[in-house]
């Protein structure tokens, strides 16, 4: 801000925290929020604080919920034989967009990173390993992303549980439906070529 | 979202109002926001309140501004002489940051447009006349937008302050510094001729 109007540039300074938000993005935020109505305003602000109060991680699968059991896990109508790994709660909103996992999850709030010094201990693998220990689940969907740390962690993950006379799997590889050959990475692409399925 | 955790859609919705903000960013914002400190997302929260509490218009210009006077009236050496008509604060910001003009301004909070119903008595131009009785200022600079509301707002305004025997002036019209004469639309092209200079 090039005038100092200190209640305005801390506003434009908390939308610049934001992830994606850069200079520009962050003062039109900022003014708009200002132009709303006060009530507006305010509730804006109340829907951040209500999320923080009410907000916590499902007792069994760790996603985020508002209740001691997230939806998926409350819902009888799940297949419980089936539970599906991912890193982070968007994952999970990204596989029930899709309608038509009907298992359950287990979300492990980060992947294993020894760059930045996240160790196993650090994830939720300990609630994992609780749930398997029944009997109930047949199978493990390794569904992190397929990045050096998200291999690292499904690999990880699949030694401690094979022994466990459990199934686990990974998702597949391959060129994006929609996608085009031509733009395909050549790890892509010969991972689809290894996957190929016959028709 | 595809499972109903009333605060995080809550949340999600209250990010997609923003403008610029899809439903995809909206998802994002509102998860970064739910994995901050508790604190982080109470300080956010709190800056939108404080703001809205805080900032009201200057007395004199009608700018954003926490105390009586904006920060441009209450400097005493700004040029006393000149006033600068702008329709937004958001404009005031973008002349401060030329760090080149050093008179006063007037926000009008808006333009005179038919179209949505808004007339001149809906705009602050009562408060700009009553700048103008006491003969301090000379010159008006018509500074909004040049789209038909901004055109038409600055030809009414200045068909009102002619008589009153002050300059009334307009922005130039031009190619943009840096813009490119093959990707000018023909109107602006033709302003900048008319409005050459000689060199």
């Amino acid at each position: 801000m090039a005038y100092n109007v200190l209640p305005l540039t801390k506003l434009v300074e908390q939308f610049e925290r934001l992830p994606g938000i850069g200079r520009k993005s962050a003062q039109r935020l900022a003014f708009h929020m200002l132009g709303l109505p006060k009530e507006k305003a305010e509730e804006f602000a109340n829907t951040i604080l209500d999320a923080h109060r009410l907000i916590k991680k499902c007792a069994v699968c760790q996603n985020l919920t508002d209740q001691e059991l997230c939806p998926v896990c409350a819902d009888g109508k799940r297949d419980r034989s089936l539970i599906c790994v991912v890193e982070d709660p968007r994952d999970v909103v990204a596989f029930e967009r899709t309608r038509e996992y009907n298992g359950l999850y287990h979300v492990l709030h980060g992947l294993i990173s020894p760059m930045e010094g996240i160790g196993p201990d650090q994830l939720y693998i300990k609630e994992l390993l609780a749930r398997l220990s029944d009997g109930t689940v047949k199978e493990v969907i390794m569904a992190t992303n397929p990045t050096v740390e998200g291999e690292a962690t499904a690999m990880y993950l699949a030694r401690l549980l094979k022994p466990m006379g459990l199934k686990v799997t990974r998702l597949a590889y391959g060129i994006p439906v929609g996608g085009n050959l031509e733009y395909a990475d050549e790890v892509t692409l010969y991972r689809a070529l290894e996957g190929r399925s016959e028709i």
